[in-house]
């Protein structure tokens, strides 16, 4: 119904516009317009969405719609992840919003990117939950906005406890950096999240091309740093133990356990190590897997020299933290590709 | 000198092959011709090396050169994995011997593939020493021939401490299955390895296609295993914490962690997950990673209805293992194609 109000104004449009307004009559909103504000924009643009944009410093959303527009979309499009629409298309499908009622009206899915410190959160969550209420929107998990943070590290009910209303509809949905080329959503929700949210986010998550995954306890680190952290503190302790180089264990992932795992995952690909699957790689080699694991120490803490010593192996091998900016847009560019590709 | 010997009495052979072996005047011997004794016959044929395949089962060689010429070649040309080269030419490159004395005369460069049983492997070692020995071959590191074991888990101190010469010529060149599509070598020399025959090694592996570490101790599980097993042990407690399913666990890594991984490494990605490169990162969220790691308990054990728990999610999948033949042509298929983008 906000939805109707906010753009009975424009019924009388050209055919192009209409067109594109009936691939798709719903629209969201993005709080914070930073790196991921902007991936998350780009996304919902992409799959037919409205999207409208919103940041609290001013004049900032307005500066990310431009970037978004001049340098980002164009990017994408250059590298085919335009899903074939033209740029003007996608485009037009975003608009930077100058309050927070106009921004949560009539939007049925609320994706906030604000910086990763609880009361910040928090006082945001609080924010929209009032805006809702203000708007007379019903708490009814159908038909009620989703509230969903990109927080990588807070869970739904620590960003959500003083919400006075819509806490059932409240969700972490955590993205991948960058989350344009990388597909993985953890979809975490808290013990109040209502079931039927979990459904709508997941359903949401594939319609705009991203590959969701529902992490079903709110543990620290959620599932997708647990795993890089685990594997990053053998990493750490191969270099401490003067087993390998730095760049030397950059290899082993990049030329050999990631071959497998970026298209199969770790457990399909021990199951195919076994002729007879997982129960027959375990019966193989737990024991020898067991008595390796249980001699990685978990509680070895990273000192000052060991970072240093991979930071400097890391500047020798791809250059001076100046020039952060073309490596990030060399790994952006190979992302695509290989997204593409894939 | 061997060489010469063993093939003086074809000097008078058509052109094409005449031109083949001065284009390599080269040779190296394998050692049982399995899964991972293939693989290397291919990689060195592609690479310009006449190959001496030997197996110590009766026909076991001739069946595996077979399969080599009919199957694995005319797969990898297809793929376009043969580096341009006709598969006729990598064929002609290959040959079976039928005695050890055959196999190793002549030969810079000896591959062992035999069974990951410690007694099997210190055999063969022992064989391959007396022979060279009896053969004349002296032991100066600049010119005898590398005695260089696939094992994954057995170190070449252990493999070789039963030999009575040519003790400064055993390494440890350990390859990911498949070695045909995955470059990664570790390369694990012994405390009594020669430095030589270290860079010989990894020079060696360079010129055949593949990414070659040094792994600089002989630790348990040496580079790879160890950081893939931090991580299947966190994978492994995901799901028996209620965390993620076993599909769910896969697709984390397939379609997030992976995707990075596959082209930089743990640490180039951590490099550039904060602007000032891996001592920012750490300055940032070292407190906050560690926190995690301390919580991840490396004693546990896999329990049997873990482990099927994660098999049945597999076949539930992926489907039957009676189907795994199949699982693995799409694999290597894929790998290949992977292989031939990245």
């Amino acid at each position: 119904m906000g939805h109707i109000l906010l753009y009975s104004s424009k019924l009388e449009i050209p055919i192009v516009s209409v067109k594109f307004r009936m691939q798709s009559n719903e629209t969201v909103a993005i709080i914070g317009s930073g790196v991921v504000g902007q991936a998350w924009t780009i996304l919902f643009a992409r799959a037919g969405f409205n999207v409208n944009l919103f940041d609290i410093a001013e004049g900032q959303a307005q500066k990310a719609l431009e970037h978004i527009r001049n340098d980002k979309v164009p990017l994408m499009e250059r590298n085919g992840q335009l899903w074939d629409l033209p740029i003007e298309t996608v485009n037009a499908r975003i608009k930077v919003c100058l309050s927070i009622e106009e921004t949560l009206n009539g939007v049925f899915f609320i994706q906030e990117n604000v910086p990763e410190i609880l009361e910040i959160k928090q006082n945001v969550f609080n924010t929209i939950s009032l805006t809702l209420k203000a708007l007379n929107v019903p708490e009814d998990s159908s038909i009620a906005p989703i509230l969903s943070s990109s927080s990588s590290s807070m869970p739904a009910s620590q960003i959500s406890s003083q919400v006075t209303a819509f806490s059932s509809q409240c969700i972490v949905s955590h993205p991948v950096n960058p989350p344009t080329t990388i597909p993985l959503v953890e979809i975490v929700p808290s013990p109040l999240t209502s079931p039927l949210v979990v459904t709508r986010t997941m359903d949401l998550m594939k319609k705009i091309g991203q590959s969701p995954v529902l992490v079903k306890k709110e543990v620290k680190g959620f599932a997708l740093n647990r795993l890089q952290y685990a594997l990053l503190a053998e990493a750490f302790r191969l270099v401490e133990d003067g087993v390998c180089s730095p760049e030397d264990v950059d290899l082993v992932v990049s030329q050999g356990l990631g071959r497998r795992w970026v298209f199969m995952g770790p457990f399909q690909t021990i199951d195919m190590n076994a002729p007879g699957g997982v129960e027959d790689y375990c019966k193989r080699y737990q024991k020898a897997i067991m008595d390796i694991v249980r001699q990685q120490d978990n509680q070895r803490d990273w000192s000052d020299g060991l970072v240093s010593q991979i930071h400097l192996a890391m500047r020798e091998k791809h250059g001076s933290v100046e020039n952060m900016r073309e490596q990030l847009e060399w790994r952006d560019e190979t992302l695509m590709k290989l997204s593409k590709y894939l």
